[in-house]
């Protein structure tokens, strides 16, 4: 195991009913005067808008409002929320919503502390400041809720790139699993589907004697495997949802991914997708995930033999593993088909032309090195090759 | 799953030499004046504590030795440090060393604070105030190096009890899995009994659909399983260590506890052992959870079963579940006793005529209502059979 320090100082309610406790955790957080950032309507419909106003009037905190988030969001939004904090004396982000809306609160909230454009911290410069950020989760899926990352598409080309620091950890995050139950099937097997990519990136490893994390990893996996498929056959099963928030907000927080080289490739390749087409992000990796594993299976076969083993209940063939790496990729497949998603380019909406376009920008936008890849390096021909697994 | 809240802002420093830093860390959450606080030689004799001072000096903090805790850490050297920390106006606890150094450096962080008899708090008071208090640690077993929680023996009567509280998490834990390289066999074999203990009693739940903690849990458990045997057998893998160490915070942080009913039996009847004969906690747990688990299982034979199949690989017999909870509680017994652990009362040094006190004292010991468990209620007569499973 590699050194390491993990340092996880968000406060979680989690429960039925802990969005009512909103205006409670801002103040005890220090805010006064928030940001009440959101996307579109849906939370407006819900009510949930309405209950976090109220939760904010009776500890009396102050608010703007700034609606208008998209899925894959927005760096113009982000200047204007920048603006708007600057010039409103804002002293606490709240994001109420998905992912997307908790980066772009995250982005705000180094910006408005920072003299020069916010887009830095997306080009590789760690965030040391932000204003503090709280939340209410309405979707589990990017973890963002308990993690120090925030993905932002630059509109400026129409790329998608991270940033990171303990900076951006949430004060706070409000974990009401019965939020989650307006979500459509499609939108729940999408956050099902970003979770397990959470997890395989983290597990797909180069540093060796790390079964811990190992072991925290297949057991997230398998409590999605169980929890997935009745959330999404079933949107008012609460109980499934509860697992599944928890375990969203564990794969992410990187207690288990702690001490070792993690890959982040199948992110690579989908942002590229996201950013072009705007499918989910989701939707996107179901399709990237196994077309990535597939290529990348053979730098070390045995790793994605145990997966297949220890999580999808294949037989190990221990004449030729390789058949139960194979077998194990499989039963991804399969099991992110059988909860709705996409399987290949056509599915997704997305075209072969583009795979040029798309690799290269994966392997050198936004001053990349022309290499990707914590598992195992590829360049622009890989990636290239690696789209044409999924058309 | 229950409504829960989980708070666990502990930042912890993993690896080698990181001990090295244990000033810095001091400084960066607050501390000027700190106690150090430790045990008996050992730390002395490895040079892990002139380490320690020396980080201390190269950060000018200034601090107060306190050295002399004991395995099982007693009341009286909690009074002595309350009234050093008024005396020389301490504002860090600094604990070097394992579980017991650090649980008597809470106690004394959050008596220093406070007016009235620091055994209130281990009486059923909620600690809201302590000192910050911060910890290099020696051993893998407490978990206390990232829990809310502190156990005192009271002098007056030699009985163990428990304190919690938000405000005892530590701010900082230097987590270097070398130091622990130290420990004999059996020292390391108590460590993982320990781990393991926190584990089973999170398991043992009445809450339902609660799969996404069972299977951390479980996870946990089989990464004790594989590493506990290699540090046992040899001292100086520090890969295994480092596994051991890992999941030792994990098993305790709650993390895999949330929003279940817990159980706690095996540890309050196990508290009067070490109480009494001064036995070490997870030699004493050893022989303890077996005999609580034999009792219990017909409470819900399934729980035991499914731990049985997941975690000790024994075949589900379908027609008779009871066999393969059984097979589990079997497999567990053997697995302690293939490290070194005691197996019984007299391998342990406790007494069969002690039954009937042992039993009294953990029903209605220092204000207790009679009746223990939070899995199954267990009167004394209830407690007393267990015992006796363990003769």
């Amino acid at each position: 195991m590699e050194n390491f320090t993990f340092y996880a100082p968000t406060y979680f309610a989690f429960g039925k009913e802990t969005e009512n406790e909103t205006g409670k955790y801002v103040k005890r957080f220090g805010g006064t005067k928030a940001l009440l950032h959101y996307g579109g309507g849906s939370v407006i419909r819900s009510g949930l808008l309405d209950r976090v106003k109220k939760s904010l009037d009776a500890e009396h905190i102050a608010y703007v409002e700034l609606g208008g988030v998209k899925p894959n969001p927005r760096s113009g939004l982000v200047y204007e929320g920048i603006e708007l904090c600057r010039k409103k004396g804002i002293d606490f982000i709240l994001a109420v919503g998905g992912g997307s809306t908790i980066d772009s609160a995250k982005a705000i909230a180094a910006g408005t502390v920072y003299e020069g454009d916010f887009w830095d911290f997306y080009s590789g410069k760690i965030v040391e400041k932000a204003l503090p950020v709280g939340t209410v989760l309405t979707i589990s899926a990017a973890g963002s809720e308990g993690s120090p990352d925030s993905v932002i598409t630059n509109e400026n080309g129409m790329f998608k790139r991270g940033a990171t620091g303990e900076a951006l950890r949430p004060r706070f995050s409000i974990l009401n699993p019965a939020l989650t139950q307006t979500l459509s099937a499609y939108q729940t097997a999408c956050g099902v589907t970003d979770i397990m990519a959470h997890l395989y990136e983290r597990y797909l490893t180069n540093t060796k004697d790390v079964d811990v994390t190992d072991r925290m990893i297949e057991a997230l996996l398998l409590a999605m495997i169980g929890a997935g498929p009745k959330a999404v056959a079933d949107p008012d099963d609460y109980e499934s949802r509860a697992n599944i928030m928890w375990a969203g907000m564990m794969a992410h927080n990187n207690s288990c991914g702690v001490g070792r080289t993690q890959d982040w490739t199948s992110h690579d390749i989908e942002h590229e997708l996201s950013a072009l087409y705007d499918c989910a992000h989701g939707a996107g990796l179901a399709v990237t995930m196994p077309a990535v594993f597939t290529y990348n299976m053979k730098h070390d076969v045995m790793r994605f033999a145990q997966i297949a083993v220890r999580v999808w209940g294949c037989q190990m063939n221990f004449a030729h593993p390789e058949e139960t790496a194979k077998a194990g990729i499989e039963a991804l497949r399969n099991f992110l088909i059988s909860i709705g998603m996409p399987k290949n380019f056509a599915e997704l909406g997305a075209k072969e032309e583009d795979i040029e376009k798309m690799a290269r920008s994966a392997c050198y936008g936004n001053g990349g090195s022309g290499v990707i890849g914590g598992f195992t390096p590829l360049a622009q021909k890989d990636v290239e090759n690696i789209y044409r697994l999924m058309v």
